[in-house]
Parts: C-alpha cells; sequence; structure tokens
C-alpha cells in the first residue's frame, strides 16, 4: 500500500528539517527525505564546522595581535586536534537530527527521491504520495570543467582534512575561497589563492575587498587575480596548477567556484517543474511552476543570498503557505558574513547600489583603529563604510571589515530596519566599553 | 576683571566635557575647570584603561579554554608589558582632551573650584562667573575607616601597578572587586576577595553571582563572605589582614567598597546647594536646589547607576535644559557589566524584581553550554535568565553570565526595547552564527 501524507520534504538540512517540523506541529502528516547526512550542509559540512575550525583561529590571531602588549604567547594550530574537536561536534549532528526528527513524529525516509508523477515518488524500493512538496535539498560545491578535474578537492573535504599540508592552492574569489584561505594560512600552510578576474567578492566594497586581500597578503597568503586556471596534473605526492604562462607546484587543490543546486537529479523536469543551477524556479509565494512544489533555502532560486537564516525564514513562509496563507514573500533585511582574516560583512544598501545614485546616497568610510575596541585588540586598519539615504537622512546599508564585522553588522541592522536617527542613537545605552557603544561616534 | 561665562563646568569626565562641548558648539560662552587628569576617571583610571588590561586576560582565557582542542597554546599575561600597552593608551588621555577643548574654544582653567557665591567661584587666585554651573565632578574611591587603612590601595593604583604581587586581597563585593579579582588572578595572583556579607554583586541575580563566585573560585580566587576586616596591619614587605577569628597575610590589599562624590570640597553646602556622599541633590531636571547648578554623571544623585552612558546621556540632557528645553528627564533602559571572568550583564526588570511579582513575570534561566556560540568556545556553564512579563508576552529584563555576556545583553537590550516577540526575533536575520543569531532560541 502506498503512504500518503499531507507533505513531503526532501532534504533534512536547516530548511528541511524546520519546515517538517513546523507542519508536523500543525497536525500534518509528513515525511523527509534524506540521501546524505541529516541537518544538512549547515552543521555537517558548512557554517558550524567552519566556526569551529576559525574558532582557534581566531583566538590564535587576536593573541598574536597582543604579542609583546601585555601577553606573553606562543600559540599555533594543531590541526589534528582542531580536527578531532569539530569532529567531535559534528558527528552528533547526523543520528541526533534523525533521532529528533523520528521523536517529533515525522517519517524519515532515508535514500533518493525520485518524482514518479506529480503526487508520487520513489525512494529506492518506497512508493509515497504527496499532496505537497517541498525541496530543500541544497547546493553541492561546483567543480570546475578542465583537465584534471578529478584533483580538486572542496570545502567538504577541507572542512574534514586530516592533515594540514604545507602548500595549499584554492581557485576562487567568493566568500568560501576566503574563509578556507584564512583559516589554512593561520593553521601554518603557505597558501595560494587565484582568481579568474580582478574583482574577488564581488558584492562587497571594493575598499574593503582590497584592505582584505591586502591584509591576507600581509600575513602570507599569495593572492593571485586574473588567471584563467586550465588544467590541474598531478606529480608523484602533488599537484601542478596549469594556466597561461602559469604553473605551481601546491600539495593540495581546492576548487570554491560557487555551488550548484541539487536539484537536477529529482526527475522535476518529468513533473513539469522548471530548474536552474540556481535551484528550483519560485514565484513570489516560494511556488514552482506546478502549485504544490514549493523551493525553499539553498535549492530555490530565490532573490536572496543562499544562508542559513534565509532558509529558516523561507521554510517558515512555505509553512505558512501551506497551511492557507496567501501573501507574497517579503524578505527583511539579509546581512551577509565572511569568516576570513578579518571578517567582512554588509548588510542593507551597498556600496556599489550608492555609486549608481550619488544624488540620494552618501557613502562614509572610517578607519577605527584609533577607538577603544580596537585599539585594545591591536588590530590592523579596521574599517566602518556607511551608506546614507540623504534624502532620509538615515544610515541605510553597512559594511564592516574587522574582527568584531559579525557583531558590528548585527547591531547596525537592527539600528537600519528601525530608522535610527544618529540623536535616538546617542540615546541608546549600550555596555561600555563594547562594540555597540562606539557605534554612536559612527552615527 | 572677572571673566563672566554662560556655563561653567566642574570636572572634564566624560560628562563635563560633553556639556561643555554641546554648549560651545551651541553658541555659548563656557568654561571648564579641572584639578586632575583631563578626561576624568573613565579614559584615565577607570573603563578603558580596565578594559585594555581585561583584554589580554580575555584572550589569554580563550586560548586556555582552546588548549587541546586544536590550539597548541601556552600564553600568560607579562604584567610589565601590559602596564606598558595600558600607559600608551592613557598617557595620550589628559593631554589630548585638555587640547581638544582649548581647540574648541573653551576656556580651560586648571585648579580646585570653590564656590564663593551662586555665580562667582575662584580657583587659586583665579576669578570668574557664571549664569549656570554643572557639576561633573565625579566620584572617588571610598575608603574603608578602620585601623591601618592608610595601608589600603584602590583600583587606582591596581590600574597603574608596576608589578603584579604574588598575593593581593580585595576587600569588597562590588562590580569593582570582582573585576580587580579576575585580571589579577589571570595575571598570575593569589587572589582573595573579601566582602562583609553574603550577597556580593547584589543588583545581579543570584543564580548568576553564584555560578561567578563558583568559577572564580574553580580558577584559584578565594572568596570569603561574612567576614568584616576590621584592621590592616603592615609587616615587613606584606600586610596583615585582620576580622573577627580572621588573620591573613597578603602582599597588597585593595579596598573596593563603593565611591564617593567629589562633590564636598567645592564649597556648595555654603551657597545652598545640598549633597550627599552620592552627589548633588538632584530634580527631575537634574537640577539641584539652586536651579542654575545642575549635577550630572557621576556626580549628580540621580536614581540611575553610576556610568559613561548614562554621564553622556545626563550631559546632554543638562545642556538642552540649559538652552531652554524643560521636560523632565526620562531615562533610557540602562544595561550594566561586569568584566570578571566570565562577564555578568544585565538590563530591564531583574530577576529580584520578577520575584516580588510572580503573578506577572516569570524567570527562565537558560544553560547554553550546547549551542554554538559556547560550545565553540569551550565554556564553562554559560547562562542566559531572560524576564518575561506573563500579561504582555514579552520579554522585559535580561542576564547573561558568559565571555559573551557583554554583546549579548546589548541585543537583548534592543529587543527589549523594541518589544519584539519571538516571532519577530525568529524573522531576523543576523549574520549565522554569532551571539545574536542563537537569540531566536531563547525567546
Amino acid at each position: 500500500m502506498v503512504e500518503k501524507y499531507d507533505t513531503v520534504v526532501i532534504g533534512a538540512g536547516p530548511a528541511g528539517t524546520a519546515a517538517a517540523s513546523s507542519l508536523k506541529a500543525q497536525g500534518q502528516k509528513v515525511a523527509i527525505v534524506e540521501e546524505d547526512l541529516w541537518g544538512g550542509t549547515c552543521p555537517n559540512r558548512g557554517c558550524d564546522p567552519k566556526k569551529i575550525l576559525y574558532t582557534a583561529v581566531e583566538a590564535k590571531e587576536q593573541a598574536d595581535l597582543l604579542a609583546g602588549q601585555g601577553l606573553n604567547t606562543q600559540s599555533s594550530i594543531e590541526w589534528p586536534d582542531l580536527m578531532a574537536n569539530k569532529r567531535n561536534y559534528t558527528k552528533q549532528i547526523s543520528p541526533g537530527t534523525h533521532e529528533s526528527l523520528k521523536n517529533n513524529g515525522i517519517e524519515t525516509i532515508t535514500g533518493h527521491a525520485q518524482f514518479v508523477d506529480q503526487h508520487t515518488l520513489e525512494i529506492g524500493q518506497q512508493t509515497i504520495e504527496a499532496q505537497n512538496v517541498i525541496i530543500a535539498t541544497g547546493l553541492r560545491p561546483r567543480i570546475l570543467d578542465i583537465k584534471g578535474k578529478e584533483f580538486l578537492q572542496t570545502s567538504n573535504e577541507f572542512l574534514d582534512l586530516d592533515e594540514m599540508p604545507e602548500s595549499i592552492t584554492i581557485l576562487g574569489g567568493g566568500y568560501v575561497a576566503f574563509e578556507l584561505a584564512g583559516i589554512a594560512s593561520s593553521a601554518g600552510a603557505k597558501v595560494t589563492l587565484i582568481h579568474h578576474n580582478n574583482r574577488p567578492l564581488k558584492a562587497f566594497p571594493e575598499k574593503l575587498v582590497q584592505t582584505l586581500c591586502d591584509q591576507l597578503s600581509e600575513n602570507g597568503v599569495e593572492i593571485i587575480l586574473d588567471q584563467e586556471i586550465t588544467e590541474i596534473q598531478k606529480d608523484s605526492a602533488s599537484y601542478r596548477v596549469i594556466g597561461n604562462d602559469f604553473d605551481k607546484k601546491t600539495d593540495i587543490v581546492f576548487a570554491a567556484v560557487g555551488r550548484i543546486a541539487n536539484v537536477d537529479q529529482l526527475g522535476l523536469d518529468q513533473i513539469g517543474v522548471e530548474y536552474s543551477s540556481k535551484g528550483v524556479k519560485v514565484n513570489e509565494h516560494l511556488q514552482s511552476d506546478v502549485s504544490h512544489f514549493y523551493a525553499v533555502g539553498d535549492s530555490a532560486a530565490s532573490p536572496v543570498p543562499k544562508l542559513t537564516p534565509v532558509a529558516g525564514f523561507e521554510a517558515n513562509y512555505v509553512v505558512d503557505q501551506i497551511l492557507g496563507d496567501h501573501k507574497e514573500i517579503g524578505y527583511p533585511l539579509v546581512p551577509t558574513i565572511i569568516f576570513s582574516l578579518p571578517k567582512l560583512s554588509q548588510v542593507g544598501v551597498t556600496a556599489q547600489q550608492a555609486e549608481e545614485d550619488t544624488d540620494r546616497y552618501q557613502v562614509r568610510t572610517v578607519n577605527v583603529e584609533e577607538w577603544i575596541t580596537y585599539k585594545r585588540q591591536h588590530e590592523k586598519q579596521p574599517l566602518v563604510q556607511l551608506v546614507i539615504d540623504q534624502k532620509q537622512d538615515q544610515v541605510v546599508g553597512a559594511a564592516c571589515l574587522s574582527m568584531e564585522a559579525d557583531e558590528m553588522i548585527n547591531y547596525l541592522r537592527l539600528l537600519i530596519k528601525h530608522e535610527y536617527s544618529a540623536n535616538e542613537v546617542s540615546q541608546t545605552l549600550f555596555n561600555y566599553p563594547t562594540i555597540a557603544s562606539d557605534i554612536q561616534y559612527l552615527y
């Protein structure tokens, strides 16, 4: 007998598990299908393990900045210990998530989902039916289509490396490339980052990206721009990274050249659900061309950055849609962050957008090196950039390059949302001295 | 000839300098009088130097927590270097502040102010007249009135110690005592903290204070409660701290038993301005009994914690009063923070207040040790406490004990102010994973 469900969720990452749990809590009969690790990319091989590695790196870098300033320190990253620490965290994620879903009364099915028709899918030998379907299958790293591509590794392998090699090469100029470069360099590897054009991290302000590149370079990362890599060759124990007039020997090569949606192996094209490498094509209700098929998080081609908090937001939204709400999705402010050395984060109207309308927007970049928060940590060239809407006399966007950028942008996100004026900021008392108590001097 | 000013400010700390600068910017003729360090307590011998010492301590403690978890670390505090680092910061404060005031066109007068009548004061040989007076003279450490009190040192000396002795004893149970204890202990001293009753940090929730005491004790701080110290004796190179049935040898003794307002030497009693050890008695306009005498910041007996952000707020308020505004002062939410090991911070309705009205308030204490922010740092027993107004279904107060307490309470302060519901918090996307992105799981 074919089991029938109100909703079947494909993919048990942050988006899928959130949607499944909410629908179940609202009384639906729910199944969730996962073919890989329960919990998905973020806690297994994404944000969380990355942050665990970064935590040790951050502690080392902060200690190094204070060396000779009162801290007698000899710190280095002990990669095998750090990996054991990470694995100690991640090993519980998949079984724990699976168990938790089962305990919530959700039917969990392990295997690959294949749609037979618009309401029927097979997982191996099992066939089930669903009134609604939520696609939440995430993204996978894209592999460059070059000669020797079989020698390329991805962030998945980086985050589970047993040993940190002496030299590593990272192909790419996006956030993953800059995060891996910072971690590996701090862990003692000689890092080369190669990007095919001259504008890495193109969503971020040029001035801040340039300063980040300068700082990484000063710390020993070799950054090579405008270099198209065409081939990877394997030597005995190492690799050669080859481009036009370029040939470099390295111990390991990572491709961090974007990610593609895991929606191409589900049989969706057979049942009228349109998709691309960016994910399932969705409307303002996160519905695909087939109205009872929704897509959320990384596997939805929605017009927002593919981030864990966005995945949760979209999951909650789709739950409401399935339960009968019909309003179009409206996204809140979405901050973005690169945990490199230092951190780079932004929110709201970007400097690039501001440059397209200089009558309306003013961009102000402040070097905050002499401020107590940065001075006490001996940070080098921390920058905060504000985008001001001159008509409204309001800060509408911000970017920050510093070891405090993550929290600084979180604060500014709240102040931008609530349209704080300079006077209101000065009347908002924070703990002193903290990142937040500095903000009155920015406005 | 006697020079006449629109406003004379007594005391050039954060409150006084802010008021003087604003009034001058608004076109007033302004003088400011300082008899000690320009810039006042906060940047010279308060928050800022304390935070500089704490920064190295924090880096050491965070590295220690990660030892064996991926960080190969041998860190210790090198006190003379740390002091040099601090002095490098503080040495610029007094001359820099003085210069900046002069450059702004404010008359700066060095010396002790003595009021002759309600509009006239003398500073040494100089006599000036003022239409308005702002008292902003701050607080000084209180010295216990016991035998051998001349052997007691205060936070002023602690923050400028050339060497950290092997053993130190701190008398007191307030925030200064707990901050000095954390720093000294991390710097390698054997620390004894002695408090006369059994409830140190009485403004903070008992559960969190108890946990803080436990953690300090585990890290080697001896905390002795219910012990009244009656005498300090000097031996050859050390001291004896003596109470009933108590006698302890130590290298140095600090009294951190509160602070008293610097308003008793100005001749205020002669001209009808009432004051106590808590400061100038003020009304809801921060006016003293003599209406053109205002008091702000630490030297005003206003019903708020004596903190730098409050000083700035009150200074701005009084500037508006002098320039013609007449509305009563209304204080925003004031968070408070203890930079001990770990940090302890709170804002809004306290657990104590909640216990007095259990029909209305619910107190929820959460151990967040397993959350990604704390897990990745291997923090021990981090606690977050929320006070919920059950009628409004709103979080109205919060306290936190963790190394992230400063920023956590800053965030909660904003969310409490804007009356966020659980649903609104979940729809507020922050950088992930950060302190702020955890908050949705608290609400």
